[in-house]
């Protein structure tokens, strides 16, 4: 048992299914065996196209930054048997950005699954025990993947600021866009209103909570001051522009999903008059216990999300289904 | 219809029903035919002391600052018929406490139902329309008097910064506390442990999803730093004191009780070395809005807190059985 | 003495003297005579264009927003002599916006000077007297035109959330940007750097205590994260594109300057991936005690900024200075 | 070169001078040179009682915490020869707290010159890179050992939220009185007021800036809200109490000083009433490099604070002087 089956990514469209090494425990780290990775859009960029943004897959890499899994091995900081949710991307802990507490802006760190790093369709990983978010024993692994892209959408709420009571417009309703939708909600958000163009994700929005939802390919949004917060989930300079006419003054717009392009268009001179603030957010930054904690209590729906699961020998059609399929919200494979 | 029924203090103990002039509304102003009142501890120290820590009741007043009711009249802000909550605490608007948006500390404001300002006791009030917070159609008006300690709750919760994932103690699980835990809850806290001496509250607050409940009568509370947050509605100072040693170092005590003594005595030098703060939380300040939205989407249970209900008429037995009985937690009148 | 000298904005530079009728204070308001009016931006394209963004001179107005004067007449709320700064933007004080403390977004207010309300430039203005700021014995007029465009420079300093040794960039080096750097160095702004392709201003800014000053002209901003945040006085597209560049990840960038055209190209995929946010700044809301103490304790020097003055007859002269010498900072009219 | 002169607390008033091992510095490390030493209340609690609150001398140890020095050895992450102020309280970098930027608070953390750890008084230090913050080449080594104090009064001034214009109230004018004061007019202060009972320590608050001092064993403070902020540094239930009534409706207390005993009698209900925060602050949590911002622009004076300097070899000197002659304020100790 030294090595075990992963699933590596040589180049675009070329995943292949060969045995890895198992990694050994550093003091202070655990060693996961993984059940669930969920697939996220980063992931499909590197993918269909070898890179994603500025970064690039130079050498084969094992993907897999969702993921869930149960601590192997007696004698580390947790017990063996611990299901865990994996906080991906590790700081250094020691720079400006990590003792400011804005650790996800360490610029020493390394990150699960984000090339060179390998991540967790290795089939294991190990961890420092403080990013190993022990998991309540009846979430399924397949929800517990999911804790990550909750712990996205929690640090854009954050970054928002959204407040008890506050209107909120989410724009894009993939797997991002409804969790910070529930994520608004889980804390106090009043009323809630997603745009998308995919009727069904709009009707999943609906069941997840959404007090109305808006497909934008028939009926713009009304551009008048409706929200207090509006998080882009899509990255759309349509979007963007639409979301900073129907805040009300004094709003905030954060920028969740990644613009497909490196430049986008503002209305700026608007959104002066109006005191407007754009955020954006990266990553999260201590976020993991509360989204472990939403999950549990139920006031956050993850399974729902997963619309096809794989064995990790099916690796590639898992990749091609997410990329291919617009029904698709979440794909999850277990090793 | 010049004037209508009304319920006047006019001293300890002394509730008088009496024929009011019913008010006309000033521009800008509606006119409120009030459909319920609570009774809060303010008022049963009224009721019973005539005073209420430094103010005191120099002349007949009728009291009543929890309340909702129905608009009258045509013509003005609001349409006839809307159900109201009413916002009683009235700010100048223009000093340096408005201004910065702390209105709740404004001098020169005046609220109905703090003497010598007639309440809601006179069965109608003249309210700002910007404070008379219209109230969706399926919300009891008995709920819709409790939307006002709904705010206290949310005020003192939004003090204490409370955030998605906190662990949250609420010691006292009188009206007060099971609000501020059903407030912190909504606002997305994690684990919730409210303490107190009365099993039947605790009881109450574990239906209203606290995760533990603690007879501090039995069992005191373990002095570990299990929480993040904690806000004492007790006033108590051995609660304020077990508090501070149950909070995690840099964790917010919020009191939100009011002290039955001017002075209280705490462990200011353990504080200091874990870096608590001591946040005090007084009304509310642009709570309301939020308050309905919770009420209204249910994620708010006010309806279960009215444990009695009387008609005008009968309004000394409401305030002498919300003073004598201890099973009560919210006793209402319904003018 | 009902009526006085005041210099009317009829149309696109057609500033004319004329007689205009000198108000009367209503109950908490003072009647203040004008000494001094600075010009500003807006100003400008008033006079140049007969409009500023979206908002139109549609009749003959009298312009003056940065104004200080003589509270005039006894029995008022403030002694007859008090000299004071005018806060020219008085918002409705009960709106969400002015409850929430964010009364520069009061949808209700009126400004003085801006269309069609009349300004400074008519020599007497009635003021709530909340918004007549008391300057101390030795503060010249001038520089009590001055602390409105300080509460401006505070306002931005305050969205930016500048902090005690924050490496600050400071693009522009116009009267907003002077105030900005001087601002930024009164909260305690560590190294500061400020850009314009002005010489002269580049050179103000240095005596202002700027630890850098850059002429973009001749060699561009370092493309390095040199910075914690960058407050843009200029508007201008490249000028925001390069200070994302040159702030830390987390970083904020603040837009202080109108832009000159409506939509505004930006690096947000970089942005987003450093997790920055942009801010905009509009007016101020609540800052004209600070700036009045800043300048008063000779914090910050308003004086020097003032390039020239023009009596009010001269008003046409003042504007067309203004507008044409590219060598003036401020221009102060002195009815 | 493997051991040096130390001086070592070995118990209540018994310093002695012995030699000590010079310690090698770890990767990431750098061995620092200590050029001065200030002493401060802490350690005089140790000298005097060979304890200080909970903690307990139990074996011989080097005291000193408020130090800088000179970085010795080629190689390491800061060049030879750089002047350094060292921050004495290292944190583990992983724990929730470290994670969360409040690595003051950080449970497994260890303090340079707390017992049992080996403080500067070793006349020698590692300290990871850092934790030790280069100085200016003008700024003497004895200003640069009280960067450690005035880091303490910037995060007392942080935690208190201080902003431009606030009238600050500093009760207690020993070293941190004076360092929170400047502190305080650094980040934009507006009027200054200092109170004490010692007219020496009052002339140098006056000498720093502050725009009144008041003599307390004289006059009372005046019980009206005539403060944005109140800074405790004299840890007295007096002070505090009077500085409650002398902040305005939602004013802050920040109690800085350490309470001469365990349980301090406040007026919460007042307080309450008030709606004023009580804030503690301990140590700081990323102020070192503004600290040394400040002082390095000669914003805050350090220099002026150090009544008197002592060789190693006279450190029991140093330590009498300091506990017993009311005239010091800091006592440098120079190895």
């Amino acid at each position: 048992m030294n090595d075990a089956t992963a699933a590596i990514l040589h180049g675009p469209k070329d995943v292949r299914i060969e045995r890895h090494p198992i990694p050994q425990p550093a003091p202070g780290e655990v060693l996961v065996e993984i059940g669930a990775v969920g697939l996220c859009g980063s992931d499909l960029h590197y993918y269909a196209h070898g890179e994603n943004g500025p970064n690039v897959l130079r050498s084969p890499t094992a993907l897999g930054h969702e993921a869930a899994g149960t601590v192997l091995g007696d004698g580390g900081p947790l017990p063996a048997g611990t299901r865990v949710a994996i906080e991906p991307a590790i700081p250094c802990g020691r720079c400006h950005a990590c003792r400011a507490g804005r650790y996800n802006q360490c610029p020493h760190g390394r990150c699960f699954g984000s090339p060179p790093t390998d991540g967790a369709l290795t089939g294991h990983l190990t961890v420092p025990a403080e990013f190993a978010h022990p998991l309540p024993g009846d979430l399924p692994l397949g929800s517990g993947a999911l804790i990550e892209p909750l712990a996205v959408a929690l640090h854009a709420v954050r970054r928002g600021n959204v407040a008890a009571g506050d209107r909120v417009l989410v724009t894009g309703a993939g797997p991002i866009g409804l969790l910070v939708l529930q994520a608004a909600r889980a804390v106090g958000a009043g009323e809630t209103v997603v745009t998308d163009i995919n009727p069904g994700r709009l009707a999943h929005a609906h069941r997840l909570g959404a007090d109305r939802t808006l497909d934008t390919s028939r009926e713009p949004l009304p551009q008048e001051p409706l929200f207090d917060i509006a998080l882009d989930c899509s990255g759309i300079e349509a979007a963007l522009t639409a979301a900073a006419h129907a805040v009300r003054p004094g709003g905030t717009l954060v920028a969740v999903g990644n613009p497909p392009q490196p430049r986008t268009t503002l209305p700026l001179a608007w959104m002066q008059r109006q005191e407007l603030s754009l955020v954006t957010a990266f990553r999260y930054a201590g976020e993991f216990p509360a989204a472990v904690s939403l999950a549990a209590a139920g006031r956050v729906d993850l399974e729902s999300l997963i619309t096809s699961r794989f064995p990790l020998e099916r690796s590639a059609d898992a990749f091609r289904t997410a990329l291919c399929d617009p029904a698709q919200l979440k794909v999850v494979i277990e090793p």
